[in-house]
């Protein structure tokens, strides 16, 4: 018989189950698109009004929303993190076989964990290690004194230039790129010189990197990711940024040459922080807003204009440039306040 | 004998000719730039000027300019379109024959028709079906359970990680990865908890996907593009995004999770659009702009300033600082009117 | 004995020492971590309070600044140049010994000069030639009819697409894609009309372009990067643009079609260039800003908002929106003066 039974599910996340112990449950689906064996969940109270009307078999929701569910529930403190991990227990995982691909390229200096998967048309370079378990997907190109730590897992079209070490369960998605030289330059008589790359890049346990995303290796020391932070797609962090635990960034942002951005952290779509700054603990920044100077209370900050009908936009902006001459007068006209 | 006579163009395009049928045409070039043998097009008023002096053996116009021309013209209703159609005439195409290089690497679960093109180093996994004449260029990896439609280009190391389903004639840049991971993550007593992403990536007949974009797949349902949308370079498509037919989306744009947008829309370069937001059909964003709010009205829509010298923007960025207590000033000293 | 002397240093590079001229140097690192064997610099006076302290074997420093060094000096007068260069004799460098990895798929056309060194799972394509001493790193795509100049340096996994030119010693980083497709859209009758791209990119010599950077080919004419201009990561190039020598741009700006940007410019990360405009020589532009006009004035220019806390900003982005409505009632209400 497919899929699970309720009663199994609330045992195996340690939580409350309110009806049928035996629902079977195949799948998971949102709250609107949930049918027969599907598993939905509510978190966001603004979804509650579609709790009374769900076809779902069951529901994951907190206990004072309970009640009001048409069907079984799952009681849990924390209603969308019980059904991250229950999903999990659905999702289709392709079969990463422990063993190396006949056409992967490795260096006679690196060595390979006999658990780990290395796919087709690998590159692995001199004296780079890859630990137990870890899946090195194809196209992936790991180069030299980098470190695979255990259970990561390379999607696939990875690049790691030279000396990235990454810990454990280091998610990484195709096409990013960790290690390739900082961007320094120093001009002299009238053209550029390149300053040498001499750092590395180190990823703390449990950190996510997303497609296209880039991290540069340091200038002079290392790049460094604390554990646990978590990067969408087409982000970049520049040479000898250093960012702590817990943050998480949306896609498309970016942190100039090192630059310090703390712990639990949110870093909005294509937000950017200016080089050298520092960001202390919990500070949200909105997306698309800049960090010009360095926060150091935690809160959040934005930068930017609110969205406006282009000709309205158009006079406004035309304003925007008069701003310090009409504050001025404003000022002036008014001397006897 | 190189090239073809305009007669033969006219007749293949449906154009009205005037001026010497045997021309010949050997290629395409600007109206400033074409000499001997190149076909030249009129389409901007503001380019009329260069018409009296161009080298070209013959312009395409529209019929209003065509009194004007010194060499024969090729009368259009839409001069862009039809030049456009008549270049694609003098393109070089590499050859792409029928078949599975020798290096690639096919699962034996997987179909692809013998029309179809597999070069060198290509992954092809698990259950994914390639149609009939499709190209799939060098490095490219199609992960589990992917469909590439008939007539599908992906030119080079293009990434189709898992669950993508392209319509037909799809042309994909290189180092575009479609259907990585969604950013969905929920925090659970101080760490991050991942939220699997459970769907796939929908793509419509002859849309065109740029360089190095991505576009995620979704967390519960697929992301979906609609047909003839055109995304250029380094765009990022985050999970569940819906985006309709013929919308064309410029450089480094982004879309967050779940938002909507409509059909005929030009989005601007590197413009934002938040996510859950929905942007009706016709709608114009300017470039850099963020939508933050959806969008109920065609019209074009802008945010941000414009650009100024920096000591006078300095200026202006202080007041907009200032710029309540500016107005509350304002309507405070002025209470009789 | 490992190392080098100071005084093979000083001669070396043309620099006086002031100092032990025995004192072994192994390696290079920054003032304030500087131990024994290391060479540090001081270029910014904003760290001239860390010398006294230094741990450093010798620094790297400007005549004024050379009383105050406790440990043995080399005197220069670009010293962050200086030291760029001594600093490039410490790199490790993998070595890429001349030849074509077997893996590697080299059309027959196809002409690699016996000093180039050609990686595993690289493919070349017809009639494109590779000169003297180059490196093509492993997974990078060489397309049709490409020429990649003597001691370039591809460090991986680059593609170049078709009609792409470098020059010497031209640097690419993994990811980055030169050549593909611009973006030509022509409307007809509801849809897209795709305008062949029917030009080549141009890089010039010692030119340094990002991981995961884009430049277009040009649709009639080629996308043009002279001599020395320096390109960082996530950057989008469209087609037909120029850009004139020893420019430097940083990470994730973007230049749309036909621009024309100037020699020795600036332009900061994310910021961007709308299409046909030009910008003259020596414009800095600051970071997130967006040029919207022509610029025919050296200078620095920005756009944007400082950032806020949300709070105060969310005030500010109303009465952004009130600001024409303001400045009228400004005006109007004294009409005496």
């Amino acid at each position: 018989m497919s899929g699970l039974a309720l009663a199994q599910i609330a045992e195996e996340f340690g939580l409350s189950l309110a009806g049928e112990p035996a629902t079977r449950i195949t799948g998971v689906a949102t709250l609107a698109t949930a049918g027969p064996g599907q598993l939905a969940f509510l978190a966001n109270p603004k979804y509650r009004g579609q709790l009374a009307s769900t076809r779902a078999a069951a529901v994951v929701l907190s206990a004072d929303a309970a009640a009001d569910s048409p069907v079984p529930v799952l009681i849990a403190r924390n209603p969308y993190a019980s059904f991250a991990q229950i999903a999990a227990r659905f999702e289709p995982r392709p079969e990463r076989p422990p063993g190396i691909h006949p056409s992967a390229v490795v260096d006679a200096s690196a060595e390979v964990d006999p658990s780990a998967h290395i796919g087709p048309f690998v590159v692995i370079g001199a004296r780079s290690r890859v630990a137990a378990a870890a899946v090195i997907g194809a196209h992936s190109a790991i180069g030299e004194d980098c470190v695979v730590g255990p259970g990561c897992h390379l999607v696939a079209r990875v690049t790691l230039v030279t000396r990235v070490r990454l810990g454990a369960r280091v998610l990484i998605h195709p096409g990013a790129v960790l290690g390739a030289d900082g961007f320094g330059l120093a001009m002299d008589q009238g053209a550029w010189l390149k300053v040498p790359q001499l750092g590395g890049v180190i990823v703390g346990d449990d950190c996510e990197v997303g497609a296209n995303t880039t991290i540069d290796r340091g200038a002079l020391g290392d790049t460094v990711i604390e554990e646990d932070v978590r990067l969408d797609n087409q982000i970049q962090i520049a040479h000898n940024v250093h960012i702590g635990a817990h943050t998480a960034m949306a896609g498309c942002s970016a942190v100039a040459g090192s630059a310090r951005i703390g712990r639990y952290c949110l870093i909005g779509g294509a937000a950017g922080v200016l080089g050298h700054l520092e960001i202390c603990d919990r500070v949200t920044i909105t997306a698309m807003s800049l960090v010009s100077h360095s926060i150091r209370e935690p809160g959040e900050y934005s930068s930017g204009t609110p969205l406006m009908d282009n000709r309205a936009w158009r006079k406004s902006a035309v304003r925007f440039k008069q701003l310090d001459e009409l504050a001025r007068s404003l000022t002036r006209r008014t001397p006897d306040e």
